[in-house]
């Protein structure tokens, strides 16, 4: 792959007990065609995130069939799929239907890492009652992943109503004073809810990532 | 006055409804007491806001003993108190006690204009309950002008808890990404509780007379 | 519906007045037909805004066929249409006609809860008479919707000029510093107008819902 | 001078037609009065900028006395008053009685050139009529610079009503979004009124520079 | 034309001296068309802005045959071309040649009201030389437009080196930092060249619009 | 209290483990000294931030002897102080000694929680060997809290040498483009780490309470 | 070509001893015609940079045989190739391989210039072991152009291990609050490695241009 | 220093040949004597930047004694003078007398390494003849450093006319828009010039560490 100007970090894993994703988004197909072959060859697990589908189905035939390839959340999984172990100890939250392709990549990392997840969906401050019918299922988890686009304001609020780690995961869906993110993102960071945490905007692995360390101490 | 470089509108009260706020903040004090002294003269009432107290403590004597003055939300009213009739249609919601200069600038404008209104205090979105236990309270009301400051998540969840016109004033409290406001006005502007209004960062003036326009047809 | 994520809030109208607005701008063609199926099959009226031509024509036939399909405003009404009882007591005034889009989206909104109400077009500041001949028009309308893109200087003109309700809908028509609207959002805000109440840049829909909640105290 | 590193570009009047403004903001006292005395010393005029009373009463006596200070506008003029000829071909108006301090600045550096003009207060569009009462005195100046913090909408309007050059002068008052100018700046620069110009934020000294550009075809 | 919702300023011709300008970025063909053919009939002159070639040849037939179409500037005039009378006396100064389109939108509309210019290419303040080179031929002008991407320091340099009015026009070329041009526009409004002006980014009808304040006084 | 407007939520230690912080910034000393009296009544233990030395020392003296105050951290403790038990299992890093005000209001409320925690100082990337000097000693940790103002490289550089949580805790300390923390803080949003995790610039309380909720599942 | 409106600075070479780049993103096909044309005919070299692939093959056939394109950099060179005389005494370092683009534009122009480079590719500090193995290879060079989008904290940690100039070339590449590269520029500014120099964002012109500058007094 | 929290980086100086400076902006008054102590006892130099004079006049008497401090940069030297050996291969140039206190900052930092300079002040742009005047001056120059607030096109024009090493060094002199620096940073980042290099806003000890890089390959 030296042609390729990739040298892949295969200590990381060794390190900080992730293997390496591949960020899809500033690749070209043959960059990512010769990944793919070499994982394949050296009978390696890979998560890609931010692979168009355009993308996707430029690549060869032999690479998409050996891909587990979900177009909403613009993930691929290589290699063996891990079951999960035990019941879910990360609740994942999204205000509206439209915040679904961040939260999807945050289940599809915790799925590739062998971790149990929940989805509650629309659930937006907007009508309280809609996440105050959930709570009693949300309060016991490990991890909540709050998924909110606009004002954000979810995440605040759920931080205020259970006492586990809770990680906001603001997405850029919006227009006006939120487009891009940045709204959601500020209300996350400025909340008046102690010990509420949070990722870049759309950062749906990231937010993942977070999670694994938080439930797994020998990570 | 016109060696003051001042010409009141005293027209515009006809055409509005509105008579003049005198916005101390970029006015110095020769300027404020010969405004006061024309307005005594001429058996006027005024609302002055932004008087700071230093420069409250500058003015003539008379003019100081002439006016209501109220330190936390430095606005002081000049002329005849007029009293409240029937029970109050605003409601004024504080999410923290580091909110209440501003919601108190509102208050004392609705009091300018004799409208009663009640100040629920202390109902941040991080302890939800609080909110909760006021809602019945609030749902009857005209106008809920809903302050917050931070993430400024407040008004965004009372507008889709109440039927009636929200209007969020957002403040200027924080710090970091929340500093001077901006993270609490794009929270309003970017709700998604539908038909949400919002004033400028810190205009409890501004507000009140939003309130006023939907409470008096006749203004 | 729950195999696409999503739950419709049955719940909000019996709490604020207001049944759901689709917000089409993230949702896929999958989604989308499957909200307009659930509604038909509840014979339960809609409102969908930010769906683009192209999507709506990618709609189940039988689908678009139902829908009341606007290409200006973007917007799609299923179900009864209500007539407008008694005269306009909602004005829209536009600065230009690239403002039309936004405006429109407003008058929709209106029109989809019965609401009738006057469309002032083309009196932009620029040109001053063009807003003074049609002042007296404006003047006995419970509420006024200013909307402008540039400099947004038309809402704090009105709002100067008439006692109703103002409410500032700036638009993202411009370009240099005037791009994305921002400029004319906060005009609005910074507005030495007093009363002037402002929602999101283009957001036609929260303008009509806020002025919704004026009209009806029953809301 | 050379001690206090500072060359003066004696050069500039026989370019541009100015001799040299000193923006004394950013120098100290010990540089202002070395200035000063060379200035006394060489028997020329200057006219200074951005100097705090504090300042200026820091500077020898003699200095303080050869000087016409004026601490609204922080100028000071050292060397003959030139006294206007003819009427006043430059009007500066202004928004309400804050923006003073600036327009202040842009009336002394007219007259330290021997420019007459008018100043026409108190005129911002929140009450329009205002405005239109002085409107066929501001028609036939040449230069109008029209001065406004806030959301600035004045400028705009003005450039609707009369043929001449419009010189936006905007200024940093205001608070929440208006802080710093930035708002009301945007608003000159985005307007849609034809013709429209601009200088920075409280920079009454660059329009009165720029009316003189336009006056004088000879400078 | 009242049924595309436009309705043109007939009047502002009187006012300010200025005939209406069609900007066409936010119109739609159909509303483009209506406005071309109701100038034809009313035999009236027309200026066009920001019309894409494409859109430009949606156009009906007829039509586009009566406009003079420019697509580098994206302008279009309808009806009799004014000779220019006298020698010029505007410079229109750029940078680069990437900022020709802009330059070009303010030459042609200096020549659709009859006004001559020169353009002087190419002159950016990376070579020094090639302005300096040409400095005597723009010292005698009445109006100096500089056109300037990038850092836009031109604009600057010009205004210190002739005694005429300089009017910076921003361009939005350049990346990074100078991506949209505001790098530019504040390098204009920061100057510390005295009496600088300057436009919108991009906005060179603007900037022909104020040297034609400058130049005729009958305007 | 109701006299101050403030309205404890004494329950939400209930609901999600945390007792009240009091956020001092904007309380006046009556209302604190309020705060302090009924706390002492109610024998509740109590953490105060942001609380100046200058308003500490306005404090009547029976509650300044009350309070263990801190004026680094510009933190207060009122009531029984806890012992740690066991070793540490949170580390507070920070790039330089100019970060300590920062770091110290995570220990005192890691403190005030009886959470042990080790401070490793004056790490910063740009002399990388201090830091690689003490990774063994990071690695086993927990939670990892990493302070950084300037550009905020450390929390990226830490997040890939250990597999626990890391916190980011960007500080306000720099200037120029790091003025105010905003390039520390997007430094570790945008970190190409995995799974960091961020908090408000100079948010040294929340960010000990995220380490509590990941320490605590009890919480 | 003064048909196209381009004058070449052809005495900048004898100045500052670089001979002109081409910045293609602004230009037509035509006036890249031109300017090849120009060259060939004059028998000049000449570096074209943002030349993107359709542009390049819009070109005259003769002109695009002549070029030696690039399409990852998209860069052009025409004329003869320098060969590079000794070792290498610059370094490029990038962080990941979606910095590729931007790090070729910098090696392509060292490369018309006859200067040896090395390209340490994949070594962001999220995987410190991969600097460190190559830190050797590093320190002896006299630039070191360090490549770094996202976050963009390699520079720091390069300039606090080397002794060498070291810029820092900021990317695009990132999304949320990385997006268009100002977090990484503001990292590189705001470094606490002292001395650390940088240039525009995605400038890898640039870049290459300050190592010239460097590396040969003569210039 | 243990007990201060301060670990210095004795280690540094070996790596890339820079003893430590101390900011003292974040620092206290026991920090910074706790330095001063611990480098008289190890009888090693030190430079201090951000050094207020209040803050100097504070410390320990023989402390101040042992300092050379100078008011206008800010700076302090501990311990002995280097002479500077041969001429100047170093030039600083500022654009106005404001920017003296930024200079000064890059001169003392090459005074403190031996490094001997040249300032070369009050040359800005607004003035061309200044700088034109000097230029032969400044030709031979290895480095030079331009310094620049307002609009800060002091920089690019030197770059355009000298082939040695330019860093521009931009400063926070201004108001409006270049208010804390930004406007002549982005006008260094965006020039047009080739191979312009910059340091963060004030930042002159950075400037200084850079010209010490080119000139001192064994650095």
């Amino acid at each position: 792959m030296i042609e390729h100007g990739i040298q892949l970090a295969h200590l990381r894993e060794a390190r900080i007990g992730f293997d390496e994703a591949i960020f899809a988004a500033g690749k070209s197909v043959a960059q990512l065609d010769a990944i793919v072959a070499h994982a394949i060859e050296a009978r390696a697990r890979r998560l890609f995130t931010r692979l168009d589908a355009e993308k996707f189905h430029c690549l060869a035939r032999a690479h998409r069939e050996a891909l587990d390839y979900d177009d909403i959340s613009r993930t691929a999984i290589l290699g063996k799929r891990l079951r999960p172990a035990g019941p879910a100890r990360v609740a994942i939250l999204t205000g509206g239907s439209s915040d679904v392709a961040v939260s999807r990549e945050a289940a599809r990392t915790l799925e590739y890492y062998g971790q149990a997840n929940v989805h509650i969906p629309d659930i937006g401050v907007a009508g309280l009652w809609r996440l105050l019918d959930r709570v009693e299922e949300i309060r016991p988890m490990r991890v909540v992943i709050a998924v909110a686009g606009m004002e954000g304001a979810l995440p605040s609020v759920v931080a205020g109503l259970v006492p586990g780690v809770v990680i906001a995961l603001p997405t850029s869906v919006g227009y006006g004073v939120a487009e891009g993110g940045r709204a959601a993102l500020n209300s996350a960071l400025a909340s008046c809810a102690p010990g509420l945490l949070t990722v870049n905007i759309d950062n749906g692995y990231g937010a993942a990532c977070a999670a694994l360390r938080v439930l797994d101490p020998q990570l």
